[in-house]
């Protein structure tokens, strides 16, 4: 875990007050988050989100998004369209993270994917890969932030009731953020089949492995995704992402913000500057 | 862990004494281990050796090779070239557990692969994916076992003397045997890279995973593979497998040779029959 002292915050709409180039001034944008140095041997390889001297914003080394303004390299810029509204476009960067799977991993529509955890991360996950035309299912353990997914049609089980008999299941994405969901996702993986590892807990997993080789399962890491496909999902509008907002703050009350994002019904949090 | 009581055993060469159909009564044969039911929905999808029903000899409802007679379904068997000793063929289920993983995953010759563990899977790995084309090295903690890649030029560090700056290697094969080797191949692995995970041990990892999705790793298991590539690398004789050999009994002192086995200096020993 890096420490990070400084403006917290990475995921935000805003307007462009200066490009010095001018090209962007005026215009509504979202932006990634990952500052490479663009010098890097891993930079030299098109591998920037894992620039060894990486900043992030509101993460690692670079002030976030809870404040009135912030700088980012125009590079990270992205103009929303029009249709998107403030309160969607600020779903972009974990849109992308969720496109991410189907970016670096050959998703097929004929084979069912089960998305385990119903944190806000989950179920942006089940929403884009059902937009994107996946056969989408989740498990979770909260009947009210399933249920969110209600106007997408998305099968949704609590997790004490899903019927657990050699499940079989070809791709689990594992979104619990919490050292449980890896042992559930191994039980519930087809041999030969893939887990997307989301989960980025700092606590330890106590956790036996050997199913992973016997299985031949294949555990694959996932994090950051492109903001350009995100967009164009966010203009579709099929994503019914109202239903996640569950609180609203000023930026003066940013504290509280923070407090209520704590608790164990909140989905996304608002604040305004 | 399944409980398995019965006759140990399954790296084996033997003569077939009795083939219903005749073609391979006399003939010097191999035998695969895993004994599929040819019936149930994994194995209908050919997975065969994921079958719900499998039986392993040696390991799972079926004896093994530690006697003077087995018996195998004829479809297990394959004939061992005249150009393989006995000595050799005893190598075939390892040796294709180590072409399993360019059979499941494509390695790059361009690409250095780094394998963990100088145990005898790991060694016999490490032979295998040279006599494949690839560039390999080896990370142990045997100078001993390391040395028994000298005759093929393998580069090989002892695990305490091994730089370990941010060494980025593509593609790490832990085959330890241990909970310590999963830590140590993330911290060898680049961002993006793959880990072949051959460990089975039933002992708990107690372990932080947030790397994998930090870093994208993909973590592939990966198990039993092909007789036919493993006997046609026998057949070029470029292993030399005669080094693992570390020592024979006689199958009356079985008790004698499963001790020594224990032993952390020894590597494979043979049981005559």
């Amino acid at each position: 875990m890096i420490e990070f002292n400084g403006v917290l915050g990475h995921e935000f709409v805003g307007e462009v007050v200066n490009d010095p180039a001018g090209e962007l001034t005026g215009k509504r944008v979202v932006g990634e988050i990952n500052i490479p140095c663009y010098n890097c041997s891993r930079c030299h390889n098109n591998q920037y989100k894992h620039c060894k001297n990486i900043k992030a914003i509101g993460m690692r080394g670079k002030d976030g998004a809870l404040a009135e303004y912030l700088t980012l390299p125009v590079e990270n810029l992205h103009i929303v369209p029009d249709t998107v509204t403030d309160e969607e476009a600020v779903f972009t960067e974990p849109i992308a993270a969720a496109v991410e799977i189907a970016e670096q991993y050959h998703l097929k529509p004929s084979e069912k994917i089960m998305v385990i955890g119903d944190g806000k991360l989950g179920l942006i996950i089940a929403r884009t890969l059902w937009a994107l035309g996946f056969d989408v299912e989740m498990i979770g353990r909260h009947q009210e932030k399933l249920d969110t997914l209600k106007p997408l049609n998305i099968k949704t089980y609590l997790e004490k009731l899903y019927p657990e008999k050699e499940p079989d299941i070809p791709v689990v994405i594992e979104a619990t953020g919490s050292t449980s969901g890896l042992k559930a996702a191994i039980e519930l993986v087809a041999p030969e089949g893939k887990i997307i590892y989301k989960t980025t807990t700092a606590k330890n997993h106590d956790l036996n492995l050997a199913g992973l080789a016997i299985n031949e399962i294949k555990l694959l890491g996932s994090r950051c995704g492109p903001f350009k496909p995100a967009l164009n999902l966010l203009e579709r509008n099929e994503l019914h992402l109202d239903r996640l907002i569950t609180g609203e703050y000023k930026l003066e009350d940013s504290l509280d913000a923070l407090k209520a994002a704590r608790e164990k019904s909140s989905l996304k949090i608002l604040i305004r500057p």
